[in-house]
């Protein structure tokens, strides 16, 4: 886990938005994921359900796979993940399994977040692992993504 | 969801257990899964943590990828999941997110288990998915062999 300054943390969180503009090719809920060590971004990720047709390819888990090849190793220790929207019960479990340190996500997802809203997965201390999380880096563009997808799609049914 | 008899859950946990087999050659803590649709196995996947070097490759989310790929959809509606040991958190989620009517397993996981021991997150009604479960088939057999895994490797250490 690295001590990022407020500048650092907001080029990634725009890193992670660039990803997540990457989802609405294929009209998939846009959702963009970077993984940070040492100043190096070691893995990317934009949600692919519809692209790829496969259930568990949200942004952070594309992330943390590349990661993992990236760095030869199922641990990602001393890395941070930053994801525009507050990781799922899924994610979340992944992002303990993978030994993420810290976790910085732009907005909230009242719905179905797991770091603090409706669940919070990333900081149970019966998790064996428990994550340094910071939020609202960001928010508004990342929140912003979300409500002109949702919008356009009502729109177009 | 289907009606299976109880000769038909004996028979897919013993597929499950073969696919838990596989994870010894690796050193990977044996667990295993096969999901089930009309009778047929749609896909199989066990722990390849290690194996692979990627922290999200539990045998759910390998047999998850599997029948997303078979079926060509995302959605695994109408399927039953076999798995010898109750899923994580992460898995749990991925089963939600796979839209996967009906769980069933073998041993409970009272650690990290989130079927009802540490959460019940495959019942919460809150995320838009529940599942039917059900568990102890085979339950002696596919714990025996987590605890074989684990009294062989503190041997090593």
């Amino acid at each position: 886990m690295s001590d990022l300054t407020q500048e650092e943390k907001t080029y990634f969180m725009q890193e992670a938005l660039k990803e997540a503009r990457l989802s609405l090719a294929k009209e998939d809920i846009p959702i963009g994921c970077v993984i940070v060590k040492k100043g190096e971004i070691i893995g990317r990720g934009h949600n692919a359900r519809e692209e790829l047709n496969q259930a568990v390819m949200h942004a952070e888990i594309m992330a943390i796979n590349a990661a993992n090849r990236h760095e030869g190793n199922w641990r990602l220790l001393d890395s941070t993940l930053f994801v525009t929207i507050e990781p799922c019960v899924m994610c979340s479990g992944a992002i303990g399994l993978a030994r993420i340190p810290q976790v910085i996500y732009g907005a909230e997802n009242q719905k179905f977040g797991a770091g603090g809203s409706l669940y919070n997965i990333l900081q149970d201390k019966r998790l064996n692992h428990r994550v340094s999380l910071e939020s609202g880096i960001l928010a508004a563009e990342c929140a912003q993504l979300m409500q002109d997808f949702f919008r356009q799609r009502r729109t177009k049914q």
